[in-house]
């Protein structure tokens, strides 16, 4: 074990360190840091094995920072260890800083992005998971929270999933600092609930004095001799903690405190022996040698008949299968969904790379993005589409993240009949176009299923795969191609009247349509738009063009921000061309599938309608 | 007490109409069902009030399904209860009957719409919280969960809030019947699981045989006895239960059971002494007055000197403390930001009626609809507005229940600044425009954010309010009037040469580049998008005409779903308009807030760039 006053002296250093770099920034949350200060201390120099040359080796402990806000004592650790310079520290916030205001992983410390409170836990997990059973490797996992964020749900996912794992690899550290931003926390001190709490939820508790090195010390080494569970350190703490008439005081939540630091780093450094620690060494992480991903492709192309009806929910199971025959890498995970997204067809050819995360949703994506870091794995994530909502501010963090993760979103749309509007994905679009650089794929048929799978498999970064319940005709011949930005034609004539844009479900009404319209002598062009973002801007301007400026865009989905609103964007842009746009208004209701495209406007009947209309 | 008999006899006969309404739809959960038989059958005729003649009578009991796959059995008690015909059961799932799959207010007997899993009890905390502090009625509350919905983090948000505000007017019912989706729950029986987590969370519980009147009956009066905590029946049960051949089996989730209901129907009918119970009587609840919501107003109109710089999140609060004067029934909620989004102004004013619901924003909704539930409050919500994103499917669900809250979401686009893109909003208009049937506002100034505030107060559903961190000028007058679907043109000339279109701060920026660019002798005309849901399209379009049919929309959001794509969705429907969009691209870093403006293209400087090319 590290010398305790050496331990403490970096604690109170990284106490001075948050003070002057939050003051330099003129904002920020140095009372929310020094709540943390030993535990970080004993973590970075007595604990982890992390490594200075490569602080993403695979072999090294991990450590999500969840209480995101406490960015700075983080970085002020890894200056300490010798990563950089301490001034640099003074840069925190700037533009030109990658010290942001919260951890992203523009630094290559940061693992996951953080400052959305309650969702580090879920990734601590996904990685401890990746540890035991992807890189069957002993790297431990540790997640500091806030108090304040033990009250979102995101948290008990973790804890539930964290459980049923037995990971006995990983640590939660609850930082109870008793004050929220505007306020005490809901439980304050009561370290005795939260201890009832972790223990309800299957963790070894450990309740501790936060501000003691010792205890802390000790805490750790009863986590790592506990066997098939995970521990949680409850850490009594308070926030300013070591700040001199700000320590355990309200409203001083995420402001730096400006002229009084001068006389506080006076007290804090009047308890240190030395008050420079620098270059403080950390325990390395053991030698080791990973693959790259390499590319990723099914096993088999696409295998269907032209024309065979099968539902691309269906085919989605199928290519991960084919993925993951191929790729030891891929794994898939689902939240009790596996039967209906087709999931299942996976767990059932590699059930060790299945992971059932139950019906938690936002635990389900926290998970998938943490078992994606550090390019470990390449995770696919499926339940149904109306249900990423309920993760949409984490995958909105992925994204900050640079998370690599697939998500396939089932039961799309009104086409999915009488469950209801509760099961319909009908803003599933405009959710996952919002993310920056997503792709959104959405196929119609079982080829180009497998292909955008494919395709998903190969991107780094966010992608989403809209599938379809009812069974759809295979349109594709398994030589068809695909790429992120191609639309597709799937009929064309040079006498055609106006371009329908239509996908999965109603790209086959808007055939249906063109078939009886050219029975009147109508030709229409059908598109099938494929790939939503990045969208086709050339491919639809050219075709519009063809088809007399005349654009009509059907789809199962809300008017707002799906594919028409993508569309008319590009139509906007480029200017002249006349667009209709059939979607679902309103809430949508129980009834038959045929009878709700009908009732909401997006059938062939309206079709057609609206291309006579036109 | 009721016959123990006569509960069992109905028990089985909600069996039996389950099992005939799923297999008259061929599809539907009567597995689902069978395991709450009792104590559905239990709360209807002998623990709750309830009256046929108003199902929504403000003094009634409410039970909350939040198991909502389950509704085939909920509309067969009041069928036995005798509010409609048993026939009309067999009605179940089609398109022109309000028994849709999983239940919605369409209903008059449900109060909020379920089916995606978790929610309920948030709902049915905000009618216990109402219940005690709004109404100060003694109804009391019931939810019924299911086993695998209890891995939903939010249910532990609601539980957490339950045990805060001491509701012992709240039962939370689990259904353990061990069985999810496609496979096991994750903690199938383990009853002394869940007990140790709801006694960990505050809830007095109770494990019960799910199956016995008795008990079920007895555990409903240990519950009423109970004071100052709520309580928690933990009911061990089987899916399936009663259906031979089918019971505690897996594969029958979600399944209607066809052939095998007449023998199943049989052995159940084989256990009754009366197997027809119809017009079963419900205890009445308390005869009750109570007065409509009426016109909401500020009670004095905005007071702001043109000019004045005021942050449109600080104008929310006092807007707030203004219609709270006029409104007992105004009530608001937030996360621990109170502080942040100026809710804390009402907060001093009505103490009574702030409901302070911490980190969990999930709940924070769920609270808010089950308030607004039967008219009792008009909640208004405040978190920052990219926290909403962790409740996207909270307020989806909230367009199908009909719900009536107001959010308002501060700290919108990089204008905030150093605290980075975690804590930025630039996805939370494409996510509420996504809502059917919500407004969404967006007002640039301190007297249109009091007035957006009213107009919400006063329309029954969802409203978006989304303001801004910093300061901005003052532009309107107190007497100038505001109305959903109506933009504000606040600089025009006869020769301008584009509309460019802002809200918030982009407003703001295009005044100061219309500023610079008349100063070079080139006008412009400014609108103030103010209403982005209904979209002004007259307004929009006619001034595109007045200025040369040249648009460019400059906004502080991701490019997807904000006011570019609505307006361009406008444009595009009209056709003939070169459209022009700022926004920001791609995540967005820490910085100040003008740096930041500038470095993602939304800044004056990139209006009159654009303006130019243009």
């Amino acid at each position: 074990m590290v010398d305790v006053q050496l331990l403490q002296d970096v604690a109170n250093r990284l106490r001075v360190l948050s003070i002057q770099s939050t003051n330099a920034a003129n904002s920020g949350h140095p009372t929310t840091c020094t709540s943390m200060a030993e535990v970080l201390s004993v973590l970075f120099f007595d604990e982890m094995h992390q490594s200075l040359a490569e602080p993403r080796c695979p072999s090294s402990d991990r450590l999500v920072l969840s209480k995101g806000h406490a960015a700075p004592i983080l970085y002020a650790a890894w200056a300490v260890a010798g990563l950089f310079p301490e001034e640099k520290l003074m840069d925190l916030r700037k533009y030109d800083s990658d010290l942001e205001g919260h951890p992203t992983p523009r630094l290559n410390i940061i693992d996951v992005a953080t400052g959305s409170l309650g969702q580090g836990l879920s990734c601590a997990a996904g990685m401890a998971y990746t540890a035991k059973h992807f890189d069957k490797m002993d790297y431990r996992v540790y997640c500091i929270l806030g108090d304040g964020e033990a009250a979102e749900g995101a948290v008990w996912e973790a804890m539930n999933f964290c459980q049923h794992y037995k990971l006995d690899n990983l640590v939660a550290i609850f930082d109870v600092n008793r004050l929220g931003q505007s306020g005490p926390t809901c439980l304050q001190h009561q370290t005795d609930i939260y201890k009832a709490r972790c223990e309800a939820f299957g963790f070894h508790t450990i309740v501790a004095d936060g501000h003691c090195v010792k205890a802390i010390q000790a805490a750790f080494a009863e986590a790592k001799a506990t066997k098939g569970k995970p521990t949680a350190l409850v850490l009594k703490t308070f926030k300013g903690s070591g700040i001199e008439g700000i320590e355990d005081k309200e409203n001083w939540h995420g402001k730096p405190i400006g002229d009084k630091a001068e006389s506080a780093i006076k007290v804090i450094e009047s308890k240190m022996k030395n008050t420079r620690p620098t270059n403080v060494p950390m325990k390395a992480p053991k030698p080791v040698t990973t693959e790259a991903l390499g590319l990723i492709k099914l096993n088999e192309p696409p295998a269907y008949s032209i024309g065979e009806k099968i539902a691309t929910r269906m085919a989605y199971g199928t290519a991960l299968e084919k993925l993951g025959a191929n790729n030891n890498r891929v794994i898939a995970l689902d939240a009790d969904m596996k039967n209906s997204t087709f999931s299942e067809k996976f767990k059932k050819a590699y059930p060790d790379r299945f992971v059932e995360c139950f019906i938690a949703e936002q635990n389900l994506i926290g998970v998938a993005i943490g078992c994606g870091t550090r390019q470990r794995t390449v995770p696919f994530v499926s339940t149904f589409g109306a249900f990423f909502t309920r993760a949409f501010d984490q995958i909105r963090m992925g994204a900050i993240s640079q998370a690599n993760i697939k998500c396939a979103g089932s039961h799309c749309g009104v086409s999915i009949g009488e469950d209801g509007p509760s099961q319909m994905a009908l803003e599933d679009i405009a959710m996952f176009r919002s993310i920056p650089n997503s792709l959104v794929f959405y196929p119609s048929d079982a080829t180009s299923t497998e292909r955008a799978c494919e395709l998903a498999a190969n991107y780094n970064g966010i992608v989403f795969i809209r599938t379809t319940r009812p069974v759809t005709a295979v349109i594709y011949d398994a030589s068809e191609t695909f790429k992120p930005g191609q639309s597709k034609l799937v009929r064309k004539s040079s006498s055609d009247k106006v371009l329908v844009i239509g996908g999965g479900v109603t790209l086959h009404e808007a055939l249906a349509a063109a078939e009886l319209l050219s029975a009147d002598g109508v030709n229409i062009r059908v598109m099938d738009i494929f790939s939503i973002k990045p969208i086709d801007k050339q491919g639809i301007l050219e075709n519009a063009a063809q088809c007399g400026n005349k654009v009509i865009v059907v789809e199962d989905h809300y008017e707002e921000g799906g594919i028409g609103e993508a569309v008319s964007h590009v139509l906007a842009e480029a200017g002249g061309v006349t667009f209709r746009h059939l979607c679902v208004r309103g809430v949508p209701r129980s009834g038959a599938p045929a009878v709700l495209l009908d009732a909401f406007g997006i059938s062939a009947k309206t079709i057609i309608r609206s291309v006579r209309d036109l």
